[in-house]
């Protein structure tokens, strides 16, 4: 059986079978049949609409149908019951557990006693690999290489788990990578280690392929004001793009949305299609 | 792409073409079909377990699937997003959004923005236009004609979004409407005018076609108390019919509900037809 | 139309239709069909992500649709509206109810309105009949026979609506019944009466069939530690099963799980099977 806990599990090799497999949309949709229909779960341990409607939506649109388990904090799982029972519990009526939870871990330790595959939809500040599954797809699905772009990446690189795992996929490929953030939301020094990546602060002239900007919640306090201009975005080279996962706080102005270069809301599609991908992967 | 936002988009032809369609049931179930099936979601961020319930029954009696986004307070949402931005991501993964939503002039907002059509249910002390459909759909059904009949509205006639609505739509008809409420909750000024609908209040004997009833909710503060005993009830004219919006807190005694006059459990199946006509109009 | 409200309804004939039933999996996956495809609601009153996900999912494995209402608390319920008007309106979306309720009688009384068939899914420190009737089941299914087995009941056994249950149902079998508890949740003098069972009470050697494991719900009270080690358990007789309503909250030590003996997760699984076939001889 198989899970999909890290984006460690991606070399080069299967990332690229994954983004032609979602571009061909080899995947389509599945006639129920006897004797049952499949079925996942969507078991939410934080609240994600984003995420969970993501994967629901992906669901329905192959054919299976969806257990949606988002008030798990509300429900028999707070009488004391551990992940792992619960798992074990869910994994007796479904075929498939999409899971996120607030603790960095649980997701591999849901593998190790589910009889069912374990999606990862975020295991606190550990990883969310669909999310960046479907950055890299976009990126790809763009400009149909990765290899030699320049990426900048800007906003809470401190704590942006977002950011850190998108650069940890990186690696697989040749690019440069800019940082612009506040000095309190710099990006922790594990991630320059152990690559061949070069990195440049602050770049004045932004030339570059892709900015990816991420909120900066104020609750983690940077007193620096991160929003981008509609005149500093429309400057961008005209062959650029702007991603961001949202949602925004005010970061890119909704004057920009209609821009070629916005692609946040291609995102969201890409999004959709990604984890239709990986669910078939998956359930077969 | 249609939305329905408000009532106002229905002219005496139009509320004549859905009376039809709803009476013939037009719209049957249609079969899930290559490449996906048809989404919808009903996205609340008011709680109403009625309205959504039965947006999602409609939906699949009609052979759709339903994306139900009922905590929309506790979710990513709150993490400081817009409805713009909501509803094109929700968008992105369905093919029909019912919006319920605290702030008036919320749908047409979403509608501004949205990729899929939008159905109002409910913004705030703005409107409920589905509800509306229902009511002068039962009154219809009932009468198989409008014009002529004389509508009495009891209640709080001041805050009741239903009653305003309700009044709204029986401009295109010739119709007779008495009021009765309490002192402290009478209808706006707003609604007499412009309207060649005539207006006696509080009428001693109660010769009407159609008593509708709303609730006077405790914390609008009457003292008075405008719950109906069944005594009265049963004396109402024999072809009378008692409609309510529900639900109701004691305004109608139990004891009524098996009399062929008490029509508001009939209104909740109407609003049923109605909303699966509605959704296959604006999915067609 | 029927309902399923007590255990009271199930004799020993009809017990065994069932177990019978469960086991040849008699009802399967129902294709879909004009005009409309089965739905069932799952209302809940009170929380319970097992239960509501085991009827959910029962239904989605017949091919039905599910309308789940999970927050009550917080929806236009809380606008005064009574259990029966919620039955009556919930009843005209569905084709059938399964209802988690806090109070005793709740169940009886949706019944008793309700233009659909009402299963009850617990209604407070009454019933909660279709844990019971997987629960005799498992039985059943591990021994071929229930006439003759010695089953202990161990934990909770004053408060326990489980236990309980299962006493009156294996009122039908010639059965021993051994009890363990802490002098302050001992059974109920209730349980004892009107009954041809033999009752031992803490058994020094345990020499049984089935050890049925509970819960102490900590505030309930009781200092005495009721968690079961390993040594104890793998020293049960080999052809024993050990059972848990689940959740556990450390009475059962995660390290017996993979014993054969351990059967409170194929009670999980039993579970499903034996609500599809609830679900389909309701809807028939």
């Amino acid at each position: 059986m198989k899970h999909l806990i890290s984006i460690d599990q991606y070399d080069y090799q299967a990332l690229h079978t994954l983004f032609e497999n979602v571009s061909k949309e080899k995947y389509g949709f599945i006639e129920s049949n006897y004797p049952k229909k499949s079925q996942i779960a969507t078991l939410f341990y934080e609240p994600s609409t984003r995420t969970s409607a993501s994967f629901h939506s992906a669901a329905i649109q192959l054919g299976y149908s969806v257990l949606p388990i988002n008030e798990v904090t509300y429900s028999s799982v707070t009488k004391g019951e551990t992940l792992e029972d619960t798992i074990r519990t869910i994994g007796s009526y479904v075929d498939l557990i999409v899971l996120r939870h607030s603790e960095k871990g649980a997701a591999k330790r849901a593998a190790e006693v589910s009889t069912v595959p374990i999606i990862n939809a975020g295991d606190g500040n550990g990883e969310h690999p669909t999310q960046t599954l479907l950055d890299i797809y976009t990126i790809w699905k763009t400009f149909k290489k990765i290899n030699g772009l320049t990426v900048t990446l800007m906003g809470d690189l401190k704590n942006g788990r977002t950011v850190h795992s998108l650069i940890k996929i990186l690696r697989h490929y040749k690019v440069k990578i800019n940082l612009i953030s506040p000095d309190s939301l710099k990006l922790p020094k594990e991630y320059y280690k152990n690559s061949d990546i070069e990195y440049s602060i602050f770049p004045k002239d932004l030339q570059t392929d892709i900015l990816y900007v991420t909120r900066i919640q104020k609750e983690r306090g940077s007193k620096e004001d991160y929003k981008l201009s509609y005149d500093e975005l429309i400057s961008l080279p005209s062959n650029a793009i702007v991603m961001h996962p949202l949602p925004r706080a005010g970061e890119i102005p909704v004057l920009f949305d209609n821009d070629p270069r916005a692609k946040y809301f291609e995102q969201i599609k890409n999004g959709l299609l990604v984890r239709k991908a990986l669910l078939r992967e998956l359930l077969i």
